[in-house]
């Protein structure tokens, strides 16, 4: 849907992609677009090497050689030009009345030359003059998994995504999208920002608040140019939906490795975080949290409470999984009187104990259907909002490994409880000695709608700031 | 070698080991210690039930109906047999003066039970009158990689293991061995503690201390019975080498779980960690931080400063390596001009940079010998202390699983940086998106000598563990 009349929005939902410059023997922008002209759209190429052309026309795109020519309108257009030719390519967009255009081109002001930051000061006057909605410098532009326009040709396409992305790296763009898609969770739309001369976060960030397709908003940022109206757009977006937001840079030595990055001016950390806090945002350290608490907003129910019913194979990990808990500020209650005489029922204490955390071993010893019971009456429980259940990488070894339709039995049960429970339910499997098998089961949880984490620490960190979130919005 | 003339030292260089109670159709204590057997050590089996008799004869073990036939001395007993029959058993052991033996039977009091509780009481009195060497109760007994003396089926046979390891918990144990097996990183000598009635944690502590084939020791604790005693012995271990210690039990909720689990009585946690600093103990939170501490230290050299060399493979990559190395208290210092000049005459800095992070895009381009010039020059220089480096699971997916060869390469240059560099070097190869993939060629990492962590805030934890543990002691 987008944002109808927003000045974004042609460039958002494009009907024709152009790619300025590309070159052989990789074609790599036109080559991570295909995916949109298969989808129907105008894919064009605009080439004046003639010896690029062939290959261009091998692709089954059609190259031209003069803007001009180009059918219009052109909502998007990828440019991959020297730095010294991006002033003229700019000027012939703007000609042309182009939506808008991102500019992959690197060596601007990032890199403290003197050449790089004057031309950067000529494309953003020519920008700014003109209203040009320029996306970049030094950036991979625009990832619409919809569409089919990729800033990688690895990243995934896809109908389903509700994540709106922004990102001021253009690999951690890359990589949210690639890590986000191999855990289930796709992207409705992304910005990689670059240098950010013209559109700004701000401007990204107003335009994913409104966005129908958007059910939660996440960005990697350095720094912003103007302060002031980030604060009114991030408080905006997120009385609107949960905004997550990565900050790079948060020490000084990390500020300045920034400034060679993407030449991003330094907020003092504190600052930073207490205008984050009166803005309600989600913040994160890094990449797999940021996809953790994607996670947890998405895949799993609005965490209500502190009470947490913990559930794990065996006496360490019970132990294990409640400090990771405990240290998040989650509870771990005892259980009702009623639920212990239901547990007491059947529960093997002999090495295994049901006060919670529970610890199943040698009461579960692979039975489903025990594990299931286990579940129903701990979610039951009145001092239960929510729960985590470990699932062991030696077992997964032991058992799944040897008999694959186990695994199948275990997640049918878990995705029955996680669809007919109301309350969060996640899974923590931890990849252990065992990364290779556990990395290829990891897509059966994603299929079967099972949120799994790869650690305790992880999956308290992910339930913790859904929980904050939901405690501070009135949602 | 073991310690000569210790008390435990029969038991942890056993020539007759006798499993007792083992019963099928699993017979998980016999097949366990098969490889012992397969190593010319005698095993033996006592069983009285006669149904359970020819599955035992089939795995090619002698049975023995009476302890008084097993051909002496016992060096070492593992006892299965249910908690009732257990003081039974542990007559027997002492009347043939059996070295020792571990309980694998539970049911005590970590059960919270009387009759739990009064069998363990009993126990107790009778080794202690006995001054018989007890393991547990309700453990997985000792781990002897390199006599095939084993606590699970899958941990690894090795000869040349230098981590000695304690752990109150079975699983935590096992999982040890098998994730730091996973990292080419293998046991000398484990124990399970289980509940501790007379062997503690002090005792095995004193012998890996003495132990010449331990070159670090950890441990998974979760309470001492005598405090007084264990500071004494941790003190006197870490004066002789580097001892992480990973407690179970840091919150309220979690030393409830540690009662439950093996009925550990809780220490203050301001306390606990108040007797860790004056010990010059290394302290960890979790599986993964302990493995992480034993790499550091067995994997790379000792971390003498503060000053990192960091190398990213993009811009934002070394914004996050950075801020990751900072928050453990590392300084990312700037080159001296003498690099830079070096550094200067190839590298890239349209889309790069080499301030330190290095930025290597563009420069490196897959070429290993680009690669190998760049990390030369950085450990040449005086302003750096340690190294780390990022491979990328994005390039690797790109370029490695396509083209094995180049992985090869990239090895083996590693491996030759990290051989000659008489600085700590270590790489960080984040699973992200290729979880299965990158698990699959963490071995050829092993097998190369290469320290590889999964993310740059395990590795800056890891070598931050190493930096204040040099810089503590006088090693």
């Amino acid at each position: 849907m987008g944002v109808p009349g927003h000045r974004l929005d042609a460039m958002m939902n494009p009907k024709t992609v152009l790619v300025i410059g590309d070159k052989g023997p990789n074609y790599m922008w036109l080559k991570n677009n295909l995916p949109f002209k298969e989808k129907g759209g105008n894919l064009y190429s605009l080439q004046i090497d003639e010896r690029e052309i062939p290959g261009i026309k091998e692709l089954g795109i059609e190259n031209f050689t003069a803007i001009a020519d180009v059918p219009g309108p052109i909502d998007y257009a990828l440019v991959a030009v020297p730095r010294q030719v991006a002033p003229y390519v700019l000027k012939d967009l703007i000609s042309v009345k182009a939506n808008g255009a991102a500019f992959f081109t690197s060596g601007f002001a990032e890199t403290g030359e003197e050449l790089g930051i004057q031309l950067q000061a000529q494309l953003t006057e020519m920008a700014r003059e003109a209203d040009f909605n320029l996306v970049g410098p030094n950036c991979m532009g625009l990832y619409l998994p919809k569409s089919g326009v990729r800033f990688s040709n690895d990243a995934p396409v896809a109908d389903d995504g509700k994540i709106g992305f922004m990102s001021q790296s253009g690999t951690h763009g890359i990589m949210f999208s690639l890590v986000a898609g191999a855990n289930g969770l796709h992207l409705s739309r992304c910005a990689s920002i670059g240098n950010a001369i013209i559109l700004d976060v701000s401007d990204y960030l107003d335009y994913m608040a409104d966005d129908s397709e958007t059910e939660v908003i996440g960005m990697y940022v350095e720094g912003v140019r103007d302060g002031r109206r980030f604060f009114e757009s991030l408080r905006a977006a997120c009385s609107k939906k949960p905004v997550v937001v990565w900050k790079g840079g948060q020490t000084a030595a990390g500020a300045r490795a920034t400034m060679s990055h993407t030449a991003s001016l330094a907020t003092p950390q504190a600052t930073w975080d207490g205008m984050m806090r009166q803005c309600g945002a989600i913040t994160t350290n890094n990449l797999d949290e940021t996809v953790d608490a994607m996670r947890a907003l998405l895949q799993a129910r609005p965490v209500r409470g502190t009470g947490m019913g913990l559930l794990a194979q065996t006496g360490g990990q019970s132990v294990s999984i409640t400090d990771a808990f405990a240290k998040q500020g989650f509870e771990v209650p005892r259980l009702t009187d009623a639920s212990y005489a239901q547990l007491g029922e059947f529960f093997n204490i002999v090495g295994g104990s049901y006060q919670n955390p529970l610890d199943m071993a040698g009461t579960i010893q692979g039975k489903v259907e025990v594990a299931a019971r286990i579940l129903e009456i701990v979610e039951a429980d009145p001092n239960i909002d929510a729960m985590a259940m470990e699932l062991s990488a030696m077992f997964a070894a032991r058992q799944w490994k040897s008999k694959p339709e186990t695994l199948d039995e275990m997640l049918a049960m878990l995705a029955e409880h996680a669809r007919k429970s109301g309350k969060p339910f996640i899974t923590v499997l931890h990849s252990a000695h065992e990364e290779e098998y556990v990395g290829s089961i990891k897509s059966k949880f994603n299929d079967h709608g099972v949120p799994v984490f790869n650690s305790f620490e992880r999956a308290a960190a992910a339930l913790a700031r859904s929980r904050d979130y939901y405690a501070d919005s009135k949602a």
